[in-house]
């Protein structure tokens, strides 16, 4: 069945209630029944929470074959429990283990070993990459992967279609009694905002921490009253592999006027007032437009009221100058917003439910003026691709992406034309991601496009000389400078379903035709 | 059937799973499925919580007859809006509603009329006193009231026997998402921890304000993604009458005397070291010893690592005087607590969940070293009632009684041998609200006695010379000092069940037999 954004969706997939995608929106109002985990009761004051190992911990869990577990992504590459938990689950024999982790990155590897073996065979997440994103790719996970963005992943947790079994959470600091924090300790990874709906949804849940500290560590992101388990080992993580090459900005003269560019389109609109909210992706690009946003603060003498999202240096910058009044925190990206949470009083941490959940009763990102975000691909129709290559191999995540771009009023996706000899703006996205509907403009370094459904903008912007091209024109000038792509070509096998916000089919991911010479 | 404290427990009401008292810790390691409200998404950036009234509000909510609503009593006396949401409730003919706020107060009384006209015919409540606690106990309420202990209310929410369909939450400051705080506005009232688990598990959400703060209003206590609607009124309530007489220190010299003896008594056990936990009621005697453990810990060079409870000035001045490490709050008894936990970094503010449910993963009270609390009557099986006077009529709240007094490692009575012509030692308390085993320690004016089971306690006194007499004793001196007291006469009908934290029955009220002249 053909979706919102024209998109081909096996029926095999459309059972249990199960729809495709119809439109932003579409179950605003939606009533359901929040699911609730199960829980064993703790009266008695003399048990304790601490246990030996993480081998002790997961055998009293009561791990078994089928499972589901979870972790949090804090960490991004430098993350290591993830890594020390499913080695035990290995070792134990458990096989036919369901990841529901917020995401997954570089550092975890030999989990794509797992799951050629089948000792994991389902994977509900956020995007993945590298090793395990080709052992996806080329049809190896038993079951298709489930990718949803940040906001669907809890709306999921939470409307029961994801049930935890046992979430293990890493916690920078942790009391015996399990009230865990993302600060104070050795390895440092800021929030804990994914880990906080595993917390209150998981039926078993495992603190793991490698620096505990005197009951009560307060106040906690996730609370002893919904943990069972207390680990403590020698190292949790690295806080110094947080920050990726990404999360850095530019100094690419060519992303600079990009952002220049997307700053002053910014400061055009009607949006951009005493008050606003911002968020922006942490592409070179995209962050840079911080820089410019501040000049154009200061001339106009505006004050941002708060930013959100995946936080890092640029905005802690902003907020020690005062020019956001405060930030709400839902991953910290490198180490200066990890700081920055731990000791700033308006540096808020909340959970990914009150960030970005499209079914809870109302996300931050409703509330939000401008997010800047990047895209491996935009088509002509303002559809995004953030998770496969345009080669089809799954190699991003979905993030909160579609999350922060429906719920802003002004969404702005920031990208060159091409990047090496391909195309980012294109006729149709492999991967349909973020729907056109929720972009409104798009800028590049060859020029920026409204989405027509802004005429609105359109006007505001022509009104303001501010010269505009379309996106078909956009198109067509990638292709000229790079030729036109040759369609990648996929098996039948779909080896993993992109989920919409809401629940919805977005898209595929089919298996990859296997190179022929 | 008779039940573990020796009361006789009507057959009728053992349906449905329910069973009679069983003794502490008979539901520890129980496992069950939490509940979840059903709530209404909201993905539309564009819709306002904002509604113009009450009445709006209620008739947005869709409250019907038979409904349960919900309230917290954080304005204790104080408190405008249970009355005014119930009178918009009643003024469009609903009719059947059962009320289930954490407790209610001497400013309810317009409510007691409601349960004659059978606006109201449920309550399910910490306790009641006043008019209303005379209509209950002369039987026009037409079900029994259920009355649980604070622990026993999160509990009974989060296990689904208790589902609110309406939570109404005053707030002294909101934005218009709902974001909401007991600090920073005209009206502050400390913390809202009974209104979280309403929140978090009510179909609707209302939160009533006086004081609308700009969004985000950060950290909220109540978050808007549990609320459906905000209403601005006049005023919510009066922070002057949170606190009660009962909540300032003694000036009689012979309840101050019980008080040194109380912390003399608490200064010989061996939980009396550095580090230690403590919480007290707001009972003059009980409060009073706040002032003596000071000296003690000064002298012996220690400091409390924490205190909990409702939070009253002398907590206050020992946070202050850097006494104690810092306090969990999950009730502000006055203004110097409402003023603290807006201001002191180290007053952190807690749900009554993790204050004291006996049924999630682990609350604070089962951390706690000691408890002082008061009791309007104690037995010679050191049973305690907090609830009724010995006349047999509702006068006083369960609390958290018998949730810090089961958690605590050391829980001591602290209360005169008689008040006024009433033996307050008792061969049987008329309502049991506390059972005996939890209670440590009996002091009294007239010597101190030890739970028998407590022979480590006894042994430890006797070698550091404290004189001890028996409970026995007391209540043989009591009766010779005001004789010994008439049964109270009641009638069959039995107006209100007293429930046990994990949900057994307790105890049950009767309705008192009319005088006759």
């Amino acid at each position: 069945m053909r979706n919102a954004v024209g998109r081909e969706i096996p029926d095999e997939l459309l059972i249990n209630g199960r729809e495709v995608f119809q439109g932003n929106n579409y179950r605003d109002g939606m009533v359901y029944t929040k699911s609730g985990p199960t829980v064993k009761a703790c009266t008695n004051p003399k048990e304790s929470k601490l246990v030996e190992s993480i081998r002790e911990a997961v055998k009293l869990c009561g791990i078994k074959d089928g499972m589901t577990i979870s972790f949090h992504h804090h960490f991004r590459d430098g993350d290591y429990v993830a890594n020390m938990v499913m080695k035990e689950i290995a070792d134990l024999g458990i096989k036919n283990i369901t990841l529901a982790p917020s995401s997954i990155g570089d550092s975890h590897e030999p989990i794509s070993k797992m799951i050629e073996e089948g000792i994991v065979t389902g994977l509900q997440i956020s995007g993945i990459r590298g090793r395990m994103g080709e052992v996806v790719s080329n049809g190896k996970l038993k079951t298709p992967c489930i990718i949803r963005p940040h906001g669907g992943r809890v709306r999921a947790i939470e409307q029961g279609e994801v049930h935890i079994d046992v979430a293990f959470i890493g916690a920078p600091t942790s009391d015996e009694y399990g009230n865990a924090r993302g600060t104070g300790g050795k390895s440092d990874c800021g929030g804990l905002s994914y880990a906080m709906v595993d917390a209150k949804f998981a039926d078993k849940v495992v603190v793991i921490t490698d620096y505990l500290v005197p009951f009560p560590n307060f106040p906690p992101s996730i609370q002893a009253v919904d943990v069972d388990y207390v680990v403590v080992v020698d190292e949790i993580g690295d806080p110094g592999k947080i920050a990726s090459k990404a999360a850095r900005i530019t100094k690419d003269p060519r992303e600079l006027m990009m952002a220049e560019e997307c700053a002053k389109i910014m400061a055009a609109t009607p949006y951009f007032k005493d008050g606003f909210s911002f968020q922006t992706g942490v592409g070179g690009a995209s962050l840079a437009v911080n820089l410019f946003l501040e000049s154009l603060m200061k001339e106009r003498n505006i004050k941002m009221k708060w930013a959100i999202g995946g936080i890092s240096a640029p905005m802690i910058e902003l907020l020690e100058k005062g020019l956001v009044e405060c930030i709400v925190d839902a991953q910290s990206f490198d180490i200066d917003a990890v700081k920055s949470l731990g000791a700033n009083p308006n540096h808020y941490e909340i959970s990914t439910s009150q960030y970005c959940n499209p079914m809870n009763k109302g996300a931050f990102v409703n509330k939000l003026d401008f997010v800047v975000l990047s895209a491996l691909e935009i088509d002509i129709n303002f559809n995004v691709n953030v998770v496969t290559g345009s080669n089809g191999m799954l190699i991003g995540a979905s993030g909160g992406h579609s999350d922060a771009a429906e719920g802003a009023k002004c969404a702005i996706i920031i990208t060159p034309l091409v990047r090496g000899r391909i195309p980012i703006v294109c006729e149709s996205v492999t991967t349909v991601i973020t729907p056109g509907e929720s972009i409104d403009i798009l800028v590049t370094d060859y020029g920026t496009a409204v989405n027509p459904k802004r005429q609105d903008l359109i006007e505001i912007f022509t009104k303001a000389g501010i010269k505009l091209t379309t996106i078909e024109e956009l198109k067509n000038k990638a292709y000229s400078m790079v030729g036109t792509p040759d369609r990648v070509e996929f098996i039948d096998k779909v080896v993993a379903v992109v989920e919409a916000r809401d629940g919805t089919i977005m898209d595929v991911v089919r298996q990859i035709k296997p190179f022929e010479l």
